[in-house]
């Protein structure tokens, strides 16, 4: 409207309609306003809720979609008013975009829970047209929803920090469950799950990987260092288990009863799900009452955790493990994680893919 | 055994099968060993819960089975070791009169969590013999277990706030909602949400009852001081109230959907269950995720709490809606308490009542 810049474009790779089938998408990028970041993609993780919104699984899906929200890129470009970042730097950008930073929730800097945030695609930004995301050459962002990539960190490594690690670290120390000495349990070994091992691990707790089968025992005690496993079916094990974890992250995507996990805990445990569940979970109440227990769930994290978690992996030498991939191998990487056959996350080497064919 | 004592009887009215009907039974109290207070009962509050013990509900009842655990007494000899009471003091005795004292929440003054904590009545005491609660002329109990009611409380006052009042309490300070300015809903206005009720006016809350039908919209305005009235079927309503608790205190003792409430609640909002229900409850997991809502639940209230909580109601002056029967009354106010015809809570005129008829 008026400006003299030549539009600036990128491609992407986006779905088309609900198959979900990505292909390379050339669009326009906004102008990098004062308080925007011009980020180039370095890589970019690949998680469940990306194959649930391309396929339309939650019915508020738009076309042509760019998704990725584990995004890792080095700035080219910094608005007038950006003073923590500049060219050159290392950062990354994870689920949000966007948030009206003056409800309760933005006012206590945890914007994850404001009713106005702006997903990082999938969504319609302040200035009227969709966000797309990091499955893409490039990405203009808000400087708040941007964060330092702390040195001698690797990207790859970094990006499934940006949602799977906060969405663990966040209800961790949110509930005070950080401190050394604790014993969580680890319900679901996938993405999020593998996450929780290894932050669990790092903070000092002893963490039992609970799951529905022995499939995953080397890898969980070998692999990601866990202390115990338990089968959720092993009768006896469960019961010997009895009131033994201060907490359990439940990460299993859907239903499955409370009871069995509830069981574990001790007094004043808590059972903290995040998997986004539309059949209702079920539970007796003398199970929670008898124990002071307690049933919660947290969403991603904000910003500070997002910078907290990171400079905690760093401290901690923390590394995920993950599969990098090309662009091109993206619709089989998508199929691939529907059927859980990663360990534990896929990375997409952007920089590294030729985006337009 | 080898005692030169002569037996101690005492006169109580005691169910002697699940029908519940209760009648005079005379039985042998202990002699008041080192550590014990023997204590005349003045008055005995009745609670839902010896409803469901007379009548064998739980299937673990005992006969002949004396009820009674909001007993209020008299201290009328005290053991050896006992230096905290001595004859003539007022005293009370709630649902506990036995712990292990060594596991964890033993330790922690939360003895209400024990495992191996002895009931008032229907359970076994240490020395082998059935434990008989308050509708009765005396009890000898541990001292650990008998609280001073303050100077100035009318012992029929304070007969609920032994139960029902710390049965409230205990989770409002545990999970930090004590401090004024918070908004709180009560749902189910009986004998603890009437005390829920008036502990969280008094605790400075701006209180909200939440009910199936408009019927007790007065009673809880205008008699208990509540500051809203909300039908939970009024749609209109319930969604004009949602996201303003910080807390709901739900004493329904029935199956009934979680999700209306936890709609109510702000983020970071607690559900708070009181009632026992053996059919399972209901949610779905991004109720409680999106807005990092917790279902929890609590068990009546150590004796810790119980002291802070009568000292909390005499400085604030509180009382409880009660209706004094006398002994040969208990099976009507069973009656009528079964189909909630009580506001809010019976209290027996033990004392003044003729035992033995």
């Amino acid at each position: 409207m008026g400006s003299l810049e030549v539009e600036r474009t990128t491609t992407g790779w986006a779905a088309r309609d609900p198959s979900g089938v990505l292909s390379p998408y050339t669009y326009t990028l906004r102008n990098t306003g004062p308080e925007d970041v011009f980020v180039k993609v370095i890589c970019c993780g690949i998680c469940h809720t990306d194959v649930h919104q391309v396929k339309n699984d939650l019915g508020m899906s738009n076309y042509p979609m760019v998704p990725g929200h584990e995004v890792i890129g080095e700035v080219v470009e910094v608005g007038s008013d950006v003073t923590k970042f500049k060219a050159g730097d290392c950062v990354g950008v994870g689920t949000i975009v966007g948030c009206c930073r003056s409800c309760r929730p933005c006012q206590a800097d945890i914007e994850q829970y404001c009713n106005k945030k702006i997903w990082s695609y999938n969504d319609i930004y302040t200035d009227g047209k969709p966000t797309q995301g990091g499955f893409a050459g490039a990405m203009v962002v808000d400087h708040k929803f941007v964060v330092k990539i702390p040195e001698g960190m690797a990207p790859e490594q970094a990006a499934p920090l940006l949602c799977a690690g906060v969405t663990v670290y966040s209800p961790l120390t949110h509930f005070g469950l950080k401190q050394s000495g604790l014993r969580g349990g680890i319900l679901g070994l996938g993405g999020v799950g593998h996450m929780g091992v290894k932050l669990a691990k790092a903070m000092g707790h002893h963490v039992t990987v609970i799951s529905s089968s022995d499939r995953k025992r080397e890898e969980a005690m070998d692999h990601l260092g866990a202390d115990d496993y338990l089968v959720s079916s092993d009768a006896t094990r469960m019961q010997e288990a009895a009131d033994s974890l201060d907490y359990i992250i439940d990460t299993v995507p859907a239903f499955h009863p409370l009871e069995p996990y509830l069981s574990l805990l001790k007094l004043d445990g808590k059972l903290i799900l995040m998997g986004v569940i539309n059949t209702p979970l079920q539970f007796v109440s003398p199970m929670v009452m008898l124990g002071r227990k307690t049933i919660t769930g947290s969403f991603i994290g904000s910003m500070k955790e997002t910078e907290e978690m990171l400079e905690f992996c760093r401290e901690k030498g923390l590394t995920s493990m993950i599969e990098v991939v090309k662009m091109d191998y993206i619709n089989t990487a998508f199929e691939r994680l529907e059927k859980n056959d990663v360990r534990y996350r896929f990375v997409v080497d952007v920089a590294g893919s030729k985006l337009d064919q």
